[in-house]
């Protein structure tokens, strides 16, 4: 529930003595791309390693969903296994006041039943190709803002030369090891996923928020989606054989899917002001939003259906930004970080010639975090996070940068903007949604009211978004005269360009318009004082660990494809010993009719025949994060044996560092699946389909 | 609006190179006792000092409100100056849905209008007394527990030894320099204090939360009270009179009043469990429970009316604790802080004498702090700050603990529960006051799932709270069940002691009771491990100091009356000079007409007839905390020239250390309430009451 890639950015509490490992890379961490699979060390840990065949086939199997997600194809009819809760948004836009699929659950008794998932895409990667010397000869000596912009623009050649359908393909190119590599990756898209099976909010998230993150556990934490093409189901060229049996404690797992950030290749000062400016403006920030959010909910049927993604988000965000700030603040952990980056600075001053191509790469990162530090809450209140995730607000964002963006040559546009990047950008603008007025006022005027707090009243900045209105007031405006919640609406202002922006009267569009120039500014000076020169040094930086530490290494987490392997296996922590399995018949234990802890009335229904000793959840060792949520777990013969959606609460830290001890992936099996289907769910003809008949 | 003494604990915001003084104070710094007022020192700064008569006056005539703030005697019927935010939660609680004061304001047109406000006790010192030996002998050289328990048991000896009239007397020993002195304060008390004149709470606090601890401002943040004694009004032994003229720039000011409480003497170690402990613990709750009240209130007339004072408290404690956070993660305000402790660490090494006798204190400290990491969370949320404000529950715990308290020899008890404390606490127990059960129920399941969700739901504690029910539901049973609102219930209660408490079926007792044990054994193991533990420790570092600086320094706030002097002066910061006074003809131009921007409605109707050249706020150099609220600010004649209701915000960082660059107390003039009681508000008698007339 946890690891979908969106707010998170990990801690372990109370880690005490752990052995953070950095570089190189300890038993069973990593992420590793598909193009370097670390075949030697695996077999080393493992006693075996997968083989070319066995790595092609689980990689064009491997689904990433662009909402965050992963996934994988589970049938030749293009069945997609992921978690509920990355399908849970879809779920709740489906939903009306009079069906609400997020507590009554979703089964799709006939194809024509499945629906279609708004914004919603799915991407196969095909290809991975080195171009690396293509984007640094691109860069050449460049930093700041003009190493930005070679980079962007290097970037888009690549991406629109290499994808000439763009229907059907989509081409990335992945900066790894923060500038030390780039890779072209090549995905085959599919814009049409449709929903296929979620089960009841209450069975795929029970123990709720105070359960999430944490083990032992009770959640069927899967859904369904199926890919679509010409109003088809697909021919899926690749699938994963569904498995329904349960692994045994200490059997090998791997874990395919897109990890989305971590940031164990920072530096000190990196982490520092994450410590001391990040978490400390942002926190609280979330804090507040979360307590007007439940407030707003409470008692308010309606407010609870239609806001319970968004709580469920800022939530879960909530609960990662807390763990990884008390993991950089814990003693133990923070010091063997800088031990690290001591080893490696050490490493690197005993080579005269390494020494002399990389200079001193710290001290320019320091520089860019300082320069960061005078500007980071105008940058994050008024570009990066400008509308505090506000629906309405994104829509006039994006439709305006496009119209603008658009009549410029790819070299000059912003990142995300650029030609290759537009048709997903198209579709998430233009797919039907719904809009919630209340959510909407909520969450302008909260990020209004915080920004005029945070930067002070007599701010130029803020005086030019208020003029003479409150915050509260200006929300309501804003969102009762704008007419962006109509797709038909925005398509019209999309295709039209910018002609269509500038005659526009919607009062979100103006209000963007009159804020963009001051938000571009905050851009470039981003790009100039901190992106371009932190992307400098981390290249430095790559050359410096590649010469010391070989391909021992892996690149930190990029929401792209890669694969971790471990076992089941639980832990011990302050000696107490967690098994790595759940039964289904502790859910009937730790049910108190409660909410969160409410059963979900089918499972009560089910008591008497559900075969109680089905492994529920367990817990392996593989390195994951943010992002992998719904990622396939498969065993050494290749089939899947469940869909990974939590880590355990020491698994926090992992943005920073793996702790083979503590950190834990949590994973409903493919048994407890295979049983609620068949048992509480009676949906015979998706268990046919996943067992290939 | 700014400085009650409830709820703040003070950060420059970027403070660049300031010179913080710590030991011995720097010109203008400390808020002295006035046992110890440093003649030679003011003289030198001010070129002028108070003589004996002076000060004598000056204390007999400044009154505490047991609320947390300060105040004065401005006249011979006991008429009593202080600000609105101290009176605003009396005006609070004497407002109806049918007439609502804080929105309209309140003005008494003869003495029986004036109405008691709950809870509210005011007290004048009469005499200071060093007890120190007396204390110190009982506690000879015990430590932890031990310590603790001799300290209140002699405290308590002491209170009651000299206090015989528990009508108008009340003796408390203040602990200063954390256990290096103990001084009797003898009080003469009233309990029986009147509103007699507050303004519209938009006149008030003009600006709102974005105006707060910020300059120039215009608020009119001043509040009437009236001293009574047997349903009359006192003779008052002294007072303060009235200046209804402004002061001069440069003009010397004394601020007499009770700052609340400083960290300035802390080590090292206590500072960084602020700011990695206690900090990143409190300061996300108090934003998500803010959130709550926002969003609990928009739209809600009633809600709005009834939650405005805890709103406020939280808002303002909420800047406090950001700000002083801020201080202690800026590298140079922190370093100065590093540097003074260094400095005496030093000086106390090149004296074998005096390290002999005190040992290594920084050392005990920091074991003691590393001790209350380990259980922080459970001591904050399950003592310490149980019920987190919610009035039904601090019945039910006072009610309680008294009856349990009682039947115990002093020696034994909780802090605050000790015969010479009583009196005082059966008045806040006993007085009616509203209670709103929409506020009651949303503070007890906020700090009911707060504590699931921090301890974790399989906590012990927290299951033994819960039980099988949801937070929310507890919350709803505890507020509808309970009758605790009632003040005859709680006399009942009160006057009941154990038997009745036993008796009880109120489920706030019962819930209570279940969980008083788990808190005394969190408070005992505080004493043992931490307080007992730095009250030894900072003895000795008061010795140290005394040894080293001598009588150049003065001990941390301690809401016990104190005298600061200064003069009116702006200050510069970043280049921009921000000039000491404002003027009433300011506020209209700084209305915007949206809230909390918004002009009263009288002011409005004023604004043709209003001295707009009058002096409206003013700063000073004073140095001054939160509790100095109210303060009276008095000219070298001894006239009263203003109320002390706020410091900029360079002053936050205060609570570590004052900045005589930065560091400012605002104040509302003389002038500006003498203009607007004439202009805007037609209060004839009471203009004619402060005129002596």
């Amino acid at each position: 529930m946890t690891i979908r890639q969106t707010l998170f950015c990990g801690a372990a509490f109370g880690i005490a003595g752990l052995a953070l490992s950095a570089v190189p890379a300890s038993a069973e961490e990593g992420m590793w791309t598909f193009d370097a699979f670390p075949t030697a060390k695996v077999r080393k840990d493992l006693g075996w390693a997968p083989d070319k065949a066995w790595l092609d086939t689980v990689r064009a199997s491997a689904v990433r969903l662009t909402g965050g997600c992963s996934a994988s194809v589970v049938s030749p009819q293009g069945l997609v296994l992921t978690n509920h809760h990355c399908v849970i948004a879809c779920v709740q836009d489906l939903s009306t006041d009079k069906a609400d699929y997020v507590q009554a659950g979703f089964t799709a008794r006939s194809r024509e039943d499945e629906r279609k998932c708004p914004g919603q895409q799915a991407e196969i990667v095909t290809a991975i190709t080195d171009v690396t010397p293509q984007v640094k000869a691109a860069i050449g000596t460049a930093t700041g803002e003009a190493l930005v912009r070679a980079e962007i623009a290097a970037i888009a050649r690549i991406e629109s030369g290499n994808c000439t359908d763009g229907a059907t393909q989509r081409c990335q190119v992945i900066k790894l090891y923060g500038g030390g590599q780039y890779k072209l990756y090549s995905y085959r898209k599919y814009s049409d996923v449709r929903l296929v099976f979620a089960p009841e909010f209450k069975a795929a998230f029970f123990g709720g928020d105070p359960d999430n993150f944490n083990f032992p556990r009770y959640a069927l934490d899967v859904g369904f989606l199926r890919l679509y093409e010409n109003g088809r189901p697909i021919a899926a060229e690749s699938h994963l054989r569904w498995n329904p049996a349960a692994p045994k404690e200490g059997d090998a797992t791997f874990v395919v899917g897109n990890p989305g950030s971590t940031q164990r290749l920072f530096t000190q000062d990196q982490f520092a002001l994450r410590r001391d400016v990040i978490f400390p403006l942002t926190v609280p920030l979330m804090s507040e939003y979360r307590g007007r959010l439940i407030a707003a909910m409470a008692g308010d049927k309606e407010r609870t259906r239609t806001g319970a993604d968004t709580l469920f988000g800022i939530e879960n965000g909530y609960k990662v930004y807390v763990g990884q700030w008390q993991a950089l603040r814990d003693p133990g952990f923070s010091g063997t970080l800088a031990a690290n980056e001591a080893r490696l600075r050490a490493a690197v001053a005993k080579e005269a010639g390494l020494r002399g191509r990389i200079g001193d790469p710290w001290a320019n990162v320091a520089k860019a975090d300082a320069a960061y530090r005078d500007f980071y809450a105008d940058f994050y209140l008024l570009e990066a996070n400008a509308g505090y995730g506000s629906t309405l607000y994104g829509y006039a964002e994006a439709l305006v940068r496009a119209a603008t963006e658009r009549e410029k040559p790819d070299a000059e546009r912003l990142p995300g903007y650029s030609s290759s990047r537009l048709a997903l950008l198209e579709k998430q603008l233009t797919d039907e949604k719904p809009v919630y007025p209340w959510l909407e006022e909520l969450t302008l005027s909260f990020w209004l009211s915080k920004t005029r707090e945070i930067l002070t009243v007599d701010n130029p900045d803020v005086k030019r978004m208020l003029g003479k209105e409150s915050p509260e007031a200006l929300a309501e405006r804003l969102v009762s005269g704008s007419r962006l919640a109509d797709p038909k609406v925005r398509k019209r202002l999309f295709d039209g360009g910018m002609a269509a922006i500038r005659a526009s009267d919607d009062p979100l569009i103006r209000f963007f318009l009159i804020n963009d120039e001051r938000g571009r500014a905050l851009s470039r000076r981003y790009d100039r004082e901190v992106g371009g020169q932190i992307t400098a040094a981390q290249a430095k930086l790559a050359t410096a660990r590649f010469a010391v530490y070989g391909d021992s290494i892996y690149p930190d987490a990029t929401f792209s494809l890669r694969i971790s392997y471990g076992r089941v296996k639980g832990w011990t922590y302050r000696g107490t010993a967690v098994p790595p399995f759940t039964y289904i018949g502790g859910l009937y234990d730790r049910a108190t009719g409660a909410e969160p802890f409410e059963a979900a009335p089918k499972w009560l229904a089910a008591q008497g025949r559900i075969a109680k000793d089905t492994v529920y959840d367990y817990v392996t060792t593989n390195d994951i994060i943010g992002g992998n949520s719904g990622s396939p777990v498969i065993a050494r013969d290749g089939s899947v044996i469940g869909a990974a959606f939590d880590g355990n609460i020491h698994s926090i830290g992992g943005s920073y560092g793996y702790d083979a001890a503590l950190n834990r992936t949590v994973v409903v099996s493919s048994a407890a699946i295979t049983e609620a289907l068949k048992t509480v769910y009676d949906a015979g003809s998706l268990l046919k389909e996943l067992s290939g008949g």
